[in-house]
């Protein structure tokens, strides 16, 4: 039996408001990697306004998001429990401070982390990327590891 | 692939005298959600009476209900420890004690927990529903909650 | 050197509306045990209103119980966690649900639980009395328990 | 013997360019708690520099960054797991990953984490604040939980 | 989807002298169960000489023992961690220490242990009867468990 | 600072019968170590009746064990847990189940287990043996691995 | 059902040199065993070369080590954390320093761990074999040990 | 109260042939630092001979050696399982096997790991030198880390 038969799970932590997941499940399709990808609910509508669309309104926007984390963190820490790798992405907006947490929350849990940022964070990032085996620059690069990681293979 | 081939294992802890788990059962089957429902007992006097019927019979009904109580804990700790998701239901009748000694066992094991009960018991359910991702009011909505969870689709 | 000079510390969960934990203390006190007790803070009011008065009102008694029952959870649970024996009780009034919940959290973490309630409430109570190591009936008897654990002594 | 012996400690994580470790002191102080503050390094620059300082320059300033992040982790991760609470705090300046790193690490762990920021934040830390016991908005209210959770009294 | 579908892993500890194992087995075949039954090596002699047979003779018996210990160890943890449930019984001859072994083993790990045995034996197992969950005295009682855990249906 | 400082903990498990314990204490004693030893109740009617007696009466035999069997595990597990290093000694009379209960309990949660026994139990105790990292024949040897582990002095 | 249906898990770890693994896999095949074997990346270019390759190169061969040890380490915990039983093998060339920490970070993940070498290193792996379940000689022992764990059947 | 009062203990993995434990020493003595020093037996002789010495002689060395083994295994991993940092130095001399074998257990239990070692052996150490937290190239420099991470003071 082969190793390649294992299914491997990554989880793919962080913003939502760009194509990056989708870059990174084109790559595993690419090299024909067999792995599950999960991630949170990356509708970003559908993520903020969860826990009042399906548990009522609340007038207070502190406990309206307080119930929509909620509902999500039952998906994404079951999720990411699971996981054999966690790959955490920092973007261009927003503070990201959820990114940060489940990165944190990985290592705590001695998950393999793998971040994906700009060299305009480096600094910022330094104690998350400490605690991560890799740093990649691009998806393209998130998938070449994972392809490595799998197969043992490496570009070119 | 896609998240959603993955099973979900949900655990419906509480009360057996009403029809709450067969409400999440069709919310669940409605929706097409793959879920692994999982309970304990539901005969409640199988239940109670389970210990003394296999293992032979007890004068005083101390060590009746004592010995039920271990032969269903053999289940209920296995179900409860390997599901994904605990949901706990208090209903009208009877006291429920074994309902929040799940949702603190589920709890202290970083399960999330989802609760389902009646304002009338948000006071003295502070404590449960503290530890718990979401409070839920009926079954529909526990069944609403596991459809985003799984799917990341909302009602309507 | 000798077991004696071990600190044990024990856990009082459970009702705050009588004084079964000051039974317990005096017994103690009166065989001159080595024991730290532990409680949730028992001023009923302080511990109902402990979230809003230091955090900020709340217009809805959801929010107003979840703010205290985080606060609170900060105290119980670290508690909790370091106790070496947890004493749960469970009394006349209310639903006592947190008595409960702590109890099956304590069985979670592997913590031996003694038990003390009435007969009357053995049917209920039967799956925690299952994961206690022992059910007393009298704060005495808990206080006797403790005192045989530590020291080897029996009463008379 | 009473709880108030019990030496509680609490590590201070996050933000390092404000005097709200001191304000906390300082109520701590005030109400005479029991009470062992620990925290990163809080020199700026000799956590940006330690790394290189001990350990020999880089070129690279990844590097340099990684190595100083690697000796300041000893210090942070030890003392963040031994601590009873976990308090981050997030303020005005910088991204402060590290702060919701921090705090998905103590959450893992089971520590009871409070947060303190301004309101502005509360959406962007909508996943961190849930994944808190309380979240608190001044370092005054900080120090009045630690009184209530070690003594039990509230303000006024 | 229904919980029989699930499999259930139980491991049988202890004796390997008598044909309870089978019986148990007819017992689970008879009901139908979902059962999957783990042992260790219950062939005596190659238990008693794997070590030397593989890995080269020893002249002192206690090594030779040691040995064989060791290389019978790789496969009763294995089994016995990833069981659901752990029955342990203790028959006749022998002083059957290793059985007594695997019940504390099982039970350091938070599993349901069932203890078979007859009566004569009742005080000198007593601890290890308390850590478990049922204490039945045939393999049809056994069986009889293992069908009401899963299926929840009593005899006759 | 030195090594010596440091109070060692010596949970000695086993047989209650004969003046082992007291033999391995004397040797402490006189080698000066920093040891605390620790055990179950020593006194073989107390231990026996302490359920019954505190809790009261049992007609059942069996529940009367039980209820002594759970009063002494809030002490044993409690004490057990809490050890550096678990002695287990088997002795001539009895079959000391518990004996090899508290090694298997021991050896899972990764404490150091030595055994001491006499060479007539060697094969009737290979598995145990082979999961302690020690074996010894006599109090006086478990005294002097005590004093090398500790001191790093061996005798004569 | 029948044990022989598990998939047993084996991961290989030590130095990737010379043909054992596949003598290893020989012997499995020859005996028809359900076992899976995974291994680190055995090209050592690729080993040594992943991390720049794929992350972009270092001047500093310090850093082009640390980053392909990273890359590497993501494969070789993930599939050491979920192996049944871990294979180490020493052999003639290199310090092989990885496979003893291999060696040691399965044990303390209580995995049993199988070591193989020749006599010559036996007092220098001492502590290493003491914290093994079995020390092989020969890959073929190996395979040998392996049969006998999954089928109970001896060679000859 | 201060940071400084803590107590760090720092357990010193490795070699036992030169003097940089007293070097290591003699900086935490010049800086003052409250750090207790612990490590396994530095007398080679006896830690090669306490086995048999204490225990009774073997004829075949594999068991002297494999009785050593054990009874130092006592000592090492207790002292090496409390230790809030474990620093690991790879010498000149000798294979060093058991160093590489305690860095891997240290990092699986998530201890903070400090390496001490010359460039020569970078390479070969690179998946160790990736577990720690730091590479330091003299006992100096070991000294200056733990004063830093003690008490966020930098040379100079």
């Amino acid at each position: 039996m082969e190793n390649g038969e294992r299914i491997w799970t990554v989880y793919l932590a962080g913003e939502i408001h760009s194509d990056w997941r989708e870059r990174i499940a084109a790559g595993i399709t690419g090299a024909g990697l067999p792995v599950v990808l999960t991630s949170p609910v990356t509708d970003h509508a559908a993520s903020d306004d969860c826990g009042v669309t399906i548990l009522g309104l609340e007038q207070d926007k502190f406990w309206h998001d307080h119930k929509g984390a909620g509902v999500n963190a039952v998906r994404t820490y079951t999720l990411l429990r699971e996981a054999d790798i966690v790959v955490v992405r920092f973007g261009e907006k927003y503070r990201q401070w959820n990114a940060a947490f489940d990165a944190g929350y990985a290592s705590a849990l001695g998950k393999p982390v793998i971040t994906q940022h700009d060299t305009e964070f480096d600094h910022a990032l330094k104690e998350v990327d400490a605690a991560a085996r890799a740093t990649a620059r691009t998806p393209a690069q998130v998938a070449a590891v994972l392809r490595y990681v799998i197969t043992g293979e490496l570009p070119g």
